[in-house]
């Protein structure tokens, strides 16, 4: 039997039992009391120590129910096999060796124009706090066991009315398959739709989604758009079987297809033999003028259009839950070469997502952000059409940044490197465009400056650098 | 203008404000205001309803706050254009003609032999709850920031220490690659090696994982397996250039493949070109004797091995969370196929599930679940000894299901089909074999019953209903 050989503190803030825990904790640890070694009984050691013998039985309680000892009826107790296990703790891992793994630091710039920056400024911690704390309530299980593979049924219920009512979406919850991010879910469709598609995509594109159909092999057609959006033209030369298309407004040029354009595809994919239409309706909350723009799933009438969203925009970039609103022909298929996939989503996230949409708050926080996003693309419009260097300016009044057209001589690279140099970081269409496509030059430079994570003094304080970057040109052209 | 037909209800428990503000929203929710619409002046308002100016100020800040309406400056307030948006709300879905979309129900069982049942009920609900609450502490941002592709930086420092103590498996956060699900993890393996591979899998096997590789479309060639584990000689015969195995607790079999076989294997793989073995620990955490047996990985001086673990198993279900470590020699190539892609866990949980490791409490809940499974281990093994019909138990000290031979001359199939009629599930070794494969036939029926999610009376009530099909038989017999 290991004799135990604790050195009580009386005068310390931690209580007899704890130390007494610790220590025994320390040695099982360490490997000091090894396994399967019995250990004293606790009137042995309540009388070495000096302390009642409830005293012990506290501390060897608390270690029987974390598994550090076990008890065997009228045998004693024993120290559990953990040594082997997880011992974790500074002490250990200096003992190990093991070291911080220090991290390579990434380049940081002042103001970054990222089309992908976001305000989480108003967001409604309070809300999301109070909801995970109400399905976390007390012993309930039902956020821990698992969940359906397509999504818990009441979060589809809700993005099926939410789609609905914004977006003119005709589904029902059969219909939608709730996912970790739209790379996620189209590699799933993939999965659905099988080998060696061609997909038409309009270039410049969401490139995500370009380097997700390479993983998946399958051809991509860059494809031309006009101010009406993607090619009619190219895709009937190309014929591809999918169009990959972000009718309401493209990213990054901002173009929103008319309705005639509109159903010029849907005819076309319609008389196609098992082609399909990707709408990704990727930041469509986010319009600043005028009548929302309904989906192009809204006018299909034959189950061509596979219909992308997420609330990683429109809630936060860190709720990775997107939706794929499936044609009732392909569901089948889905159950039969996806429907074993566990869900990808916490089952904790979708209820909480859930009651999130359904108490309203995130209509409210929607409304909100439409106001506060508008707020800023005014105000940066405003900032930029005050600046002599900013020749035009397009696809404003949606989405989260701008393309500025520069009234300059300097080369589009040379901006774009002294501008890092300064501590800016702008982007370009060319970032934007398929690898090996060829999109026609632009005369002036052309700038995707993105706002939505940019404070006002941000926006000034950048825009004020890019002034400096045109203006030192004036004055090496005017020495 | 609109002219606002407000009832307002001095003797509500609601404030006048709030009361207004609720009016208003409806009218524009519901499109009697139309969007664009001009809204009277608080001092109008304020006069036509007689109350004070800064009631209907607090109602219109609500107003401009959630985007229903919107103010210019020195002309007035005007509806926002939310009627197209999200108009949640029973009344809207009756309007609108939106059912509750019903649900087809499930076939259930009063007792599910699961394999994949667990025991929620000594999950510390308040220590994660606890977690987070802290992580989305008072407007702290963090946890709704986009994240690290790869995973957070911390959780995997938290997986590679974890790792390192209880499985030894070396490796270092760089290598360690978290995901949302064992399944999304291979899928981006196969984005990793490369189209066209061949594996070999023992059989029978975890199918999820066997139809993924499907998806993939991967070669699969089922692999016959010993007491040692999976075959080297059918191994050297195929020549597959992956090997997926689970070598410290086969699924289904409960196989421990030896140090020599492993060494064995490694020595083959490290021969063959381009050639990786995908180590599947799925639930080493839960051995009930014997010290726990170290991963594959660790024996690998080659970089030969992937391996991959979950905590969906040692912690819930819905904790989608698993990890991949990858040899330092494919994570160029990691990163350049699969770099961009978000990570699939939200930042939230990979946040509280970093917290719940590092202060010691998954080290507790490990500890104390093992010995919660060895209890139901040791009482349903003890159980089925008592059994007549009880020919053979297998796979027995570790996982939570148990292989049972069954003394009777009844076809399998049977006794499966009868145990439903009497509302107990079931499962055999069939049902785990790779579809189209051959595996011998057994003599007498095997069952594959799982016992981690249920409780012992549930136990004793399966068991004895078991009996009953097994007796029903010798009545008959004896009539």
């Amino acid at each position: 039997m290991y004799e135990l050989m604790i050195h009580l503190d009386n005068n310390s803030k931690k209580p007899l039992y704890q130390q007494i825990y610790q220590y025994v904790r320390e040695q099982i640890e360490d490997g000091k009391i090894s396994c399967g070694e019995k250990l004293p009984s606790t009137r042995i050691l309540a009388k070495h120590l000096q302390v009642s013998r409830s005293t012990v039985e506290l501390a060897y309680e608390q270690l029987l129910s974390e598994g550090y000892m076990e008890a065997e009826k009228c045998r004693g107790y024993y120290a559990s096999d953990i040594s082997k296990l997880y011992l974790a703790g500074e002490k250990r891992d200096r003992e190990m060796g093991l070291q911080d793994f220090p991290r390579k630091k990434k380049d940081s710039y002042e103001i970054v124009f990222s089309p992908d920056g976001n305000e989480m400024g108003y967001f409604p911690y309070n809300a999301w706090r109070k909801l995970s704390r109400e399905i976390l309530s007390a012993d309930n299980p039902e956020p821990f066991l698992s969940g359906e593979p397509a999504g818990e049924w009441e979060l589809r219920r809700a993005v099926c009315n939410y789609l609905y009512h914004a977006r003119g979406v005709n589904a029902v919850p059969e219909q939608i398959i709730v996912g970790a991010g739209n790379e996620y879910l189209l590699i799933l469709l993939a999965q659905v739709l099988g080998e060696k598609r061609k997909v038409a995509m309009e270039n410049p594109t969401y490139l995500k989604a370009y380097r997700t159909f390479c993983n998946v092999k399958y051809e991509i057609f860059p494809t031309g758009m006009d101010e009406g959006g993607i090619s009619m033209e190219e895709i009937k030369r190309t014929m591809p079987d999918i169009v990959y298309t972000m009718p309401s407004h493209q990213f990054p040029m901002g173009t929103v297809m008319p309705l005639k354009r509109r159903l010029e595809l849907l005819n076309w994919a319609a008389g196609q033999k098992e082609c399909y239409i990707i709408e990704d309706d990727h930041d469509s909350e986010f319009r600043y003028k005028g009548k929302p723009i309904p989906s192009l799933q809204g006018n299909d009438r034959w189950g061509s259009v596979i219909y992308i969203g997420t609330f990683s925009k429109s809630i936060s970039p860190s709720v990775r839950v997107s939706y794929m609103v499936l044609p009732e022909k392909l569901l089948d298929r889905y159950n039969k070469n996806c429907g074993f996939y566990s869900s990808t989503v916490p089952k904790e996230q979708q209820m909480v997502l859930t009651e999130f949409l359904a108490r309203g708050y995130f209509q409210r926080y929607l409304n909100r952000m439409r106001g506060v996003y508008k707020g800023k693309h005014d105000f940066f419009l405003g900032l930029l059409r005050r600046e002599k260097w900013v020749k035009n300016i397009y696809g404003d009044n949606a989405g989260m940044h701008l393309l500025v057209e520069v009234d300059t001589d300097l080369r589009q690279e040379y901006v774009v490197s002294r501008a890092k140099e300064k501590g800016v970081l702008v982007y370009t269409l060319e970032e934007y465009q398929i690898p090996g496509s060829k999109i026609e030059d632009n005369e002036y430079p052309i700038l995707l400056l993105g706002y939505g994570g940019l404070s006002e003094e941000q926006m000034v304080q950048g825009v004020g650098l890019l002034r400096e970057i045109m203006e030192e040109k004036t004055c090496l052209a005017e020495k």
